[in-house]
């Protein structure tokens, strides 16, 4: 725990925990322990996750999407201006990285002075992060940090002091909070290899170590992608995501052949989803330079043998 | 799943999930989807994990104790005939092994013609049970089954066919269910590791083989705590656990010396739980006959020489 502390600067007020059941229990313990029925809280809304974000939390209070996408495919995140905050919205939420996308904040969304949520399940301890200009920031584990099965959440005071009373036991924040994360049962074996990643980014330069390493594998894959028309980047320009990195071939007909061929060249995992086609290749921390490199060769040969 | 559904014969129509959260998210989450505000649900409270099913059952429903047994130290689970299961009620809920007060049911408890619900967390695997005389049966992998971070759920079609509409998604059993238990996301390493006790069991003789090892177990300890009155076996005899074998000293000064050299003994975590004192030997699936050998002859020898 205080390996997270330190790697991600989590200020000392606030509360950091491992929880259980991933980022969507996650999308409806928030709402549950901060919003009170009737209560307004606002969305931006940038992907399916965020908008399934959405759905748990409008079965807890007036929960709504005050800006959204999806008419033209989710290809970028707002700008501050896009999008107005309730008067009288409890906080804002926001998804920092969009893995069906392909899309990224690239900056702190303004939150007209009200309390940010952020689900940074894919990209935290991959960019740059505030924490303390968050008031809840949670993530699952395994992009990122591990293996799946444990949720990361970092509770401001604020947000502790916010959480209601007579919630269920397994889900009320205090009660985890109570307990330093061991309430019956915690997984033991997940949050045991999350402070061994913990541990490898801080010997292998901290956060800002694993920012260079990841925009280094972003760039790129990117200029390969901007090298040629052959290629037809999904997201963009400004809203990239240095994860998810989403494209089409200009000549869709070939995407099978490009995944198929990939594939027995040992390039697994690139087919998009169904949500927007064509190839995805996720960067996550896990993922080393060596593998990009081989995909832009790969693509490029690929390139050669079908123009 | 298929190794679960053989080992400890699943009825075919009956499914099983493998979720997070541990029992405690199932206390709540068993009334979620069954019970609706205002219907009945009776408990027989044994201990301390009843209590907390109880408790979380009641905030959804009219769930009561039917039995308890606090005043007399949890000593024993309730004979047929020892409680009254309501007209109305919809389920029985029981817990079939008691951690903290090594009481255990030794016959399938009288429902009435009502459904049961099964907390089985800490005997599963280890005692007979009749999968298709329950509706639901829940269990924490941590004890008998693996390691910590998985529940495993069993499911009739009645209880699949009750399950309630629009809840929370993360605590819908209809939505693990449609996905196989893959729903964003599975702890998969955990349900890896089950799968290997499972099949570990499944080369030992099954079920019955691992009914037999925990029998001789629990005969060598409770035999040892019969044959002088040098140890107060805490629970009644017909309501003694196999699993957990818990024991005070007549003499209690001396338990502290006895933890202390058990433990310098290489006998560790006998300390019993605080509600009862004392010590308590856990003797799960995972305890090998040869550390009980251990214990029985640390045991007389430390009779000997404080005596």
């Amino acid at each position: 725990m205080e390996r997270v502390r330190r790697v991600l600067a989590v200020p000392e007020d606030y509360t950091v925990l491992f929880l259980q059941g991933g980022a969507s229990l996650q999308f409806y313990m928030t709402a549950l322990n901060i919003l009170r029925e009737g209560e307004k809280a606002d969305y931006l809304v940038t992907g399916g996750w965020a908008q399934k974000a959405l759905k748990e939390a409008a079965r807890v209070g007036d929960a709504s999407s005050i800006w959204g996408d999806s008419d033209s495919g989710f290809k970028s995140v707002p700008s501050d201006g896009d999008y107005s905050v309730r008067d009288d919205a409890v906080y804002l939420h926001y998804t920092s990285n969009n893995t069906l996308y392909g899309t990224q904040y690239h900056h702190l969304p303004d939150s007209a002075g009200k309390p940010r949520i952020l689900d940074a399940s894919s990209d935290i301890a991959g960019v740059p992060l505030d924490v303390g200009a968050h008031e809840i920031i949670y993530a699952g584990a395994q992009k990122n940090l591990g293996p799946s099965g444990v949720t990361l959440v970092i509770l401001s005071p604020w947000a502790m002091s916010r959480v209601g009373e007579n919630l269920p036991t397994m889900l009320d924040y205090n009660v985890h909070a109570s307990k330093g994360s061991l309430f019956n049962t915690p997984n033991t074996f997940g949050v045991f290899v999350l402070d061994q990643v913990f541990k490898w980014l801080e010997e292998n330069g901290g956060l800002e170590g694993s920012i260079a390493r990841n925009r280094a594998k972003a760039n790129l894959l990117y200029g390969e992608l901007d090298r040629s028309d052959f290629w037809v980047p999904h997201a963009e320009m400004e809203s990239r995501s240095g994860m998810n990195v989403t494209w089409r071939l200009a000549n869709q007909d070939l995407e099978a052949v490009f995944l198929q061929e990939a594939e027995a060249a040992g390039l697994g995992g690139l087919k998009g989803h169904r949500s927007v086609g064509g190839i995805r290749a996720s960067l996550y921390n896990g993922c080393p330079l060596e593998s990009v490199v081989a995909l832009v060769a790969f693509m490029q040969d690929f390139e050669i043998r079908n123009t």
